[in-house]
């Protein structure tokens, strides 16, 4: 028997005691967002500590203005120095669980439900996001410890408490400790399958500007019958300028907003197609028929490489039950702008500040919240090396190629491994779109745990000597 | 001396009874609105009552689902069978007096302050919407039946109680009572002059319909990571259907929506041009600079003579402090349309529902409250010789001729009179811009409430015998 196959024999028999393990971080509720759970949070936080000390790390949960960092490190006795090493990413904190009463077993006693079909899920607030995917690290490197003694590569464990709350204190912790955290590569793991049979490493994020508008007509609310007419409505010129900014072919017409965005490479595009991905169902499943986007480009295209401009609020004058005949002074708007390929987020900001008061007459004025701010897309190179190796693993283990996905939203750590640590984050998760997240009834399919840890030990033991 | 001049000469002389009389009234908090204050209104109806059968009316207080309706007969002894008759309508009711923290003096306790230039103000609910202003009626009949014994004319006296809560019992009552009310025109007191010292007469009044729009794009709110760019965003769709209502030159682009609308009469044009109204300056005062409404015409014509089409409120999505990536399921808004000349409100109703429809994409479906409807503009015939002797009367007592104006918004009770009735309303008024109605801090003018009298004297006096 390999070392690798002892391994992975080690991971299946020992399921049960890594579920436990798991049962046991869930239980603790660790709400980064709300003070009342600080405690909790330091609490998950040396759980994980103790943990990976007993497995010979060298851990500690370290002080930060926020919820502690857990930073564990280990170094395979005489490891050469150009021994593979790798960061593994994840975070200990949770969502709050409300409102509870939509949830069937409670958020912090986690639970196993068995369908009709067989499949096996748990459930609990942070099952899937993200004690469960953070668990699969911790299970690997256990059993390639308890099997063999040692890890095959050099690791090192960056658990924040914070990514729940807006990672406040990240950013200032990787700049402080650039040199202890940087290795070759990040791997994190707070992301989805393409399926639940088929791996996938996420290559693609969109990166996010957002800002708020208002727009002043008079300086008060006027009466409509007094003033309607005369008074220009602010609402009127909010919706022209929310009106003006696609085109009739579903494209934004800000001007300069797709300098840096490339078309997508043949091979990029022929790869998704034959994801065999559908559209009709993908959109009846919230009730719509066809892409809104621009026209021509498929679902997966909008929204893995194509940039969007959404207004997420708009709010004005008289929002009650029944009739007012107010004349608003003010009209609101929230907007967020997915960005991709090169996208400068300050750039698109400008031009669409400039847009807009290119749209304001001359009575009116608008404001902009100056909270306005973003990150830029994250591609993470296909060729990266490790990007070949975790996709052969994953191959190993699910006896299906790994889709190389996109991912419409935003995971702002890459670019802070990227710009601050100059390593690239790559991103492979065992989520499923369906485990609620966010949501009452949180789930992690009993199979993407398993897996999961396979997984790992499977991508650990491929950068092994 | 002359029988008006006598009765004028009392006026004056009585006028501190007058304004005494006049406070009684007001001490009492009749808010029709609030069922807590619903004997009040009894009260001040009973009043009335009281105060006119003391003159010589016949009069009581009628019952009504709501609030009681008083209704007043006087006819001179042995007047002939075709001696004019005209109904005096007012209303006894108020609103109600929050935020009572920014009243000066109490509402209900009725003062009269004097500024430095020598104005003096009579402040407290009521005092001018609409008790001052029926009052004048009620002092003008009392001055001339104490000076001659009789008044020169039929009179019925029609003073409700629900007319700030939008009059519930009004049409039912005026239909059941359809003969006892019918006269040869109605005077209606609850509207201003033009100005301290130039007495008006409203001609036009604009007409109303209202609807609220819901459109709904994916069955649920969505993530804008997720689903930004395919899913339609039902705020964009509305933002399209509002920036279509208006074209660059302020005309509403509903087809058929100026149907009925007739250019202004040269003569009237000229009539506005000759009041010298300063755009500039009535902009200012709410912080603008230019007429919005249609090109080329005034701020006058564009209140009194030209419709409109407003939202009076939007919403949809995440309106609350910060960022919410959220692509919302619904978007809504309140609209309302002013309507002049012979628009037909449910025509008006019927093309902008159509013209929604017409701009609604296949993913998105609108609805409408179903509460959607209104009133048709009024405009008195300016021919009505009524009108030529109520103007030379007010012009007799200010010595300055009475403006034949416009009001952008909309009386109910005209339609009612002509529709109900079969008889014209005449809009004889004597508040000021200022009086702040509805607000804090209510006035009338105490030279408002004597020349109002003096004015109704000299107007049943004109139609004498």
């Amino acid at each position: 028997m390999t070392d690798l196959n002892a391994v992975l024999d080690t991971a299946t028999k020992d399921f049960d005691n890594s579920l436990e393990r798991l049962f046991r971080l869930v239980r603790i509720p660790s709400i980064s967002t709300d003070p009342a759970h600080a405690e909790d949070c330091a609490k998950a936080a040396q759980a994980i500590v103790d943990d990976l000390r007993a497995l010979g790390f060298e851990a500690e949960a370290r002080k930060t203005p926020g919820r502690p960092m857990v930073v564990a490190h280990y170094t395979p006795k005489g490891a050469a120095r150009n021994m593979p090493h790798f960061l593994f990413y994840g975070h200990y904190d949770v969502q709050p669980a409300d409102p509870l009463n939509l949830w069937k077993t409670a958020p912090f006693e986690p639970t196993v439900r068995t369908d009709k079909a067989g499949i096996a899920r748990m459930y609990g607030r942070g099952t899937a996001d993200d004690k469960g995917q953070l668990m699969t690290f911790v299970e690997a490197a256990r059993a390639w410890i308890t099997t063999t003694g040692s890890l095959p590569i050099k690791a090192t464990f960056l658990i924040e408490g914070e990514e729940e709350s807006g990672s406040p204190s990240l950013v200032p912790f990787l700049k402080a400790n650039r040199k202890e955290l940087s290795c070759d590569a990040a791997f994190v793991c707070d992301t989805n399958m393409w399926d639940a049979k088929t791996p996938a490493i996420t290559t693609r994020l969109r990166g996010l500007v957002h800002e708020e508008i208002t727009i002043t007509g008079p300086s008060i609310d006027l009466h409509s019958g007094m003033y309607g007419g005369p008074a220009m409505n602010p609402i009127r010129v909010l919706s022209k300028v929310i009106a003006a900014l696609h085109d009739k072919n579903g494209k934004v017409t800000i001007p300069g907003f797709y300098d840096g965005v490339a078309d997508l490479p043949k091979a990029t595009k022929k790869q998704w197609q034959s994801l065999k991905f559908s559209d009709a169902k993908f959109l009846k499943e919230v009730g719509l028929k066809e892409p809104a986007g621009e026209k021509g480009k498929s679902v997966l295209e909008q929204i893995w490489a194509r940039p969007t401009a959404e207004v997420n609020g708009i709010w004005g004058g008289y929002t009650g039950v029944g009739t007012k005949t107010v004349l608003p002074s003010e009209a609101h708007a929230k907007l967020t702008f997915r960005l991709v390929g090169r996208q400068d987020p300050e750039k698109v900001l400008k031009a669409f500040q400039a847009f807009v008061k290119g749209l304001i007459p001359r009575d009116c004025k608008v404001t902009f919240s100056g909270r306005g701010g973003g990150s830029p897309a994250t591609e993470i190179p296909e060729d990266n090396p490790v990007i070949a190796k975790s996709a052969k693993a994953l191959k190993d283990e699910f006896r299906r190629d790994a889709v190389l996905m996109g991912s419409g939203g935003s995971i702002p750590i890459c670019r802070f491994f990227k710009d601050i640590l100059g390593m690239d984050a790559i991103l492979v998760g065992f989520g499923l779109n369906d485990d609620a997240i966010h949501s009452p009834n949180e789930k992690y399919n009993l199979e993407s745990y398993r897996r999961g840890i396979r997984s790992w030990v499977r991508i650990m033991g491929e950068f092994g000597a």
